[in-house]
């Protein structure tokens, strides 16, 4: 897989990774996410996490390294798959559809990725900002301006960093749990910004 | 003049000012200004700004009572011109051109007040974010919101969500002093973004 994860020196899966251990990898991971989804981020730990997964304290620091490097494997396992998504995964977000359909598709997808990923950003102590040393950022970013080239857009370069801006983590997470803003207003409202920058063809 | 200043208990200049006591101050602001232009807002210190306007210390410490203060009222001159420019002022920017164009002049005018006052911004500690909670920014983002409403766009508060966050003062100045985007691209930019997302009536 050719995604970019958070940080490059979170393993992702070795390619060599025994089965089982893989598999137990995404047990842990699993349980990690099921604590985080019912308790919120805070209550992550690796006690909380060795306890709901029923193994040895010793197994998740092993596996993890510590509490910060669980919470950077969960948000670059989300990451990844999302990249995945718009770089391969099937249209109208991967290949195959329209530039505007694929733009509308990844900012949906971006909206829910941040709200469903927001109490780890935080947590992990990751700035929530597009910050563009992040190569994550990087990468959506390049994104967006290939589609906007091939949808006719003068400046792609520029452009594209007025959306990042707009998609801004911080942004998406305020609107939703300090203004009340429910994420299918913003959806709806992505959508319409994409559809009027870019009319059907 | 109804603009909202950055801190409200800074001085804007009382009704009953006496005008010879409002020509020292001008002449103040005007000398610090005279001094961040040429040297940055690192130079711009009470003594400096003494020794520029030719008065003494004391003066400087009456009249604005810290450094912080002296920065916090030049920023808040600036941002009420630019307030009462696109509340008050000619059209485009002011009342009476249509909705799409005084949105153009907007962003054109935000962008040039961020890169002016962006030393200003970083030095008086402020946040150079889009805080929501700083009048200023819930002025423009209500202004935009209106314009939008006017222009026809669905749900004008969450897209004047999505343009002040393209609009981020940090962005600007990244954009500009980081990757070395020029000014110009930047407001032709805003001028297509808009454009497109307003076709013309």
């Amino acid at each position: 897989m050719s995604s970019i994860p958070l940080r490059p020196d979170v393993p992702l899966g070795a390619p060599h990774e025994r089965s089982d251990a893989a598999r137990n990898r995404e047990r842990l991971l699993s349980a990690a996410r099921d604590l985080v989804a019912e308790f919120g981020a805070e209550a992550l730990t690796m006690d909380a996490l060795a306890c709901k997964a029923h193994v040895g304290k010793g197994t998740v620091f092993r596996r993890f390294g510590s509490r910060a490097g669980l919470m950077m494997t969960l948000l670059s396992d989300s990451e990844s798959e999302f990249q995945h998504g718009f770089m391969f995964g099937p249209p109208p977000l991967g290949p195959g559809a329209a530039a505007r359909e694929r733009l509308i598709a990844f900012g949906e997808g971006r909206i829910y990725f941040v709200l469903e990923n927001g109490e780890l950003l935080k947590a992990a102590g990751a700035a929530t900002r597009n910050r563009f040393d992040v190569p994550a950022t990087k990468l959506s970013h390049r994104h967006m301006e290939i589609l906007l080239r091939e949808a006719g857009i003068a400046d792609p370069r520029v452009m594209a960093m007025s959306l990042t801006y707009a998609l801004d983590p911080e942004r998406i997470v305020d609107d939703v749990r300090v203004r009340g803003i429910s994420p299918t207003r913003l959806t709806d409202s992505w959508r319409e910004l994409i559809t009027r920058l870019l009319p059907a063809a």
